[in-house]
């Protein structure tokens, strides 16, 4: 008998490699933080003496969802910033207010509430683009969340740095400072092709290059942004070598034929964030376009101020719906036997953008997002047992359609349950939640 | 003081009428399953004795959502049927399933389970539109929740009856069984102009009219559907005379200038279910456009078979983020100031087409889905305490983007509390589940 730490029994698994398998009755072995083995329970139970045995009977066990596009902080303005004109909404509603209120003690605050809500939804591992991003990793790695740190470059101040290069030096500090650490990573964040120019952007390129650093950048989220100084974004990008595996590029909503074949050609991956597009009446990514050409998806929520939670789950379902109901296909009469045209799209696929693409895009496609031996245990546990997800025919396509981010049970993050029968562990939710009433009465002055 | 059965005291109230209107630390006083008054909590307290006082101090109460369109108990089919086809779904999946499985056992278990979830998620009324509507009433009856039970027309045999004759025979007997019932009320509910011919919506008129029952019916769901025999589905039903204020048609997906000129000068209400329109791949329903034509919109689930589930908070979530993603509005520069157009519909208008349009189509516009003095108490409470609805700037937006299902705390139907504290009170779940399972084994045969 081998000893591990953790052996957690459930009804269901969904390991995401392979792809489209559920598993019955099986069980996950974890010792010092990562996946000795997924096995069926009953073999499980031969070859391991776990110090802790967790039985989840009626539940299904899948890897923890990686959120590749947040603004962590921001959720302090959840609701507080409601025009449904993305330039409106950015130029006159958030920039004022984060002007006048942002210091390290909100992104902090926002940062805390924000990884509560994440985790309570499922969401083991976020990529955040925010100033203060040291104040993030503060927060991450005091509430043992994993999370890859958006470094900001801007050509322009800001009440966090003066210029590109106190951007890149502060950013390339706090790389150096968690290096070593094995929850917290680093990206470079240019913030959008508008607010960079080309010589900050070769440096981000080198920078990428040298450090092997994933990139990350709005890009193509409404029309305006679509070309910068006649020049179109996506062409700007390829000419500064720019376009390549280490970019993940947020948005995408205006692309066109040559834009996606560039994208391509570059192999990037693209973070769709379905719910933000919309709200701000952005449009919709063509993600079966997308495919088509080969482009990795990811998910993203973006920030709370544009969508209005930062559920993953949530996330997953809107992107699902809306790739099947854009894509028009042609039905079939009823003698026609099997339909012409396949879906698209699938549970499992959505499951897997959901989880192992945002894994390789934020680097870490070796490390999570799948539950293979030696991956840390970044693990999501949800209860099908309610009303609205039995009975249970199909639990990739319950996950997806039904599931409420409340039936999240269990989080775990390197073996460490974050989350447990519904409550989080290592977050003191009271005292986050009166933080965020108090920045909240600040702010809108009552 | 007056004797009142209860009080309950609440951080926000949301009553819809007036439109847009939130109070703060407000209290409803209800006696013998009608309202009596809504008022400030500290008059009320002056006022009124309760026999019971409810205090949620963390919450917002507004009236039920209504769930105008439904087939509650194809909930035993969630997951069975993944086709992403409209007429491959209907034709090849799930009518095989219901022709070999269904019986007034089938119907009375699927619809007690889709109470389970639409009562848990803040419905307090659904329409239906399912064959065995004796069935589905009696569930209604015994779990006392209220729904508007659609009496299927048909000129075709089916399991429950043989022909037009026979439909309209037993559907208008059970309209009169329930005739003086406060919480069973009826609807005439032709199944889709394709199904039916001239004759017969003949009479569902004359007998509507007779009987001041409102009509539902599917309309211009699938590309498929939008002619019948070379004649627009909208201008036959004028033609017959059932474009009025008592039709509900359900969908209207694919519409044109015309159509919706039709609809609008009959005064119809059309009940948009996004959530299946777009799973099945037929596309979005064009709702800014029919409001622009002043059509009155409802919200309907449809069936847990392309949705998955039925809540209805969820449902409004997806068409207010796709009402404005493709509303496509132009952005202005900073400079600019006010955006020169406003967003084509708010928060508070999915509140309102969630509650009181949806009682107005199922002609209940007097009685409920709004918290008027007189109108039943059918209530919903929402706890707004949890990190991911957390701070509260704007109460009609954290609803519309943000509240999950289980935030709902307690429902109350005609002052009867049915979910109170997060638990169901009439219905025995764990039964409930297990009879689910059951048919599942046996559909699946598994």
């Amino acid at each position: 008998m081998q000893h591990v730490d953790t052996l957690i029994a459930a009804r269901w698994i969904i390991p995401i490699e392979p792809h489209g398998s559920v598993l019955d009755d099986h069980a996950v072995a974890v010792h010092q933080g990562r996946i000795v083995a997924v096995l069926p329970e009953k073999q499980a139970r031969e070859r391991f003496m776990p110090q802790q045995l967790v039985e989840r009977r009626s539940h299904v066990l899948l890897p923890g969802l990686v959120n590749t596009h947040a603004h962590a902080a921001m959720s302090l303005l959840r609701g507080a910033a409601e025009s449904a004109h993305f330039d409106h909404w950015l130029q006159r509603q958030v920039w004022p207010l984060e002007q006048r209120w942002l210091d390290a003690d909100y992104v902090r605050d926002g940062t805390e509430l924000a990884i509560a809500d994440m985790l309570t939804s499922g969401t083991t591992c976020f990529a955040d683009m925010h100033l203060f991003p040291e104040a993030t990793a503060q927060m991450v790695a005091a509430t043992r969340m994993r999370a890859c740190i958006g470094l900001p470059v801007l050509d322009g101040r800001t009440v966090w740095a003066d210029s590109a290069d106190e951007y890149l030096d502060r950013g390339l500090r706090l790389h150096d400072e968690y290096r070593d650490d094995p929850l917290v990573t680093t990206m470079l964040a240019p913030y959008a092709p508008a607010a960079v120019g080309d010589a900050t952007l070769a440096r981000v390129r080198r920078a990428a290059d040298e450090l092997e650093l994933p990139v990350t950048m709005h890009l193509n989220e409404s029309r305006g942004e679509v070309e910068v100084g006649g020049e179109r974004a996506l062409a700007r990008l390829e000419r500064l070598g720019l376009l390549s595996p280490l970019l993940l590029a947020v948005h995408m909503v205006h692309v066109d034929e040559e834009d996606m074949e560039r994208a391509a050609a570059g192999g990037i991956s693209i973070a769709h964030c379905p719910q933000s597009n919309l709200k701000l009446g952005n449009g919709v990514c063509p993600v079966t376009a997308l495919r088509a050409h080969g482009i990795a998806l990811t998910l993203g929520t973006d920030g709370a101020a544009s969508n209005n939670d930062l559920s993953l789950l949530d996330e997953m379902r809107t992107a699902a719906l809306l790739a099947s109901g854009v894509r028009h296909a042609p039905v079939v009469a009823p003698d026609d036997g099997e339909p012409d045209e396949v879906p698209a799209m699938t549970a499992h696929d959505w499951l897997q953008i959901a989880t192992l693409n945002g894994a390789r895009a934020l680097g870490m496609g070796d490390a999570i997002g799948s539950l293979l031996p030696d991956k840390w245990a970044d693990l999501c546990c949800i209860d099908l047992a309610r009303a609205h997800t039995q009975p249970v025919y199909d639990v990739a396509s319950q996950i997806v359609y039904a599931v409420s981010r409340e039936q999240v049970s269990d989080v775990w993050v390197a073996g460490r349950a974050l989350v447990w029968q519904g409550q989080l562990t290592h977050i003191d939710l009271d005292d986050v939640l009166r933080r965020a009433r108090r920045w909240q009465q600040r702010i809108s002055g009552k």
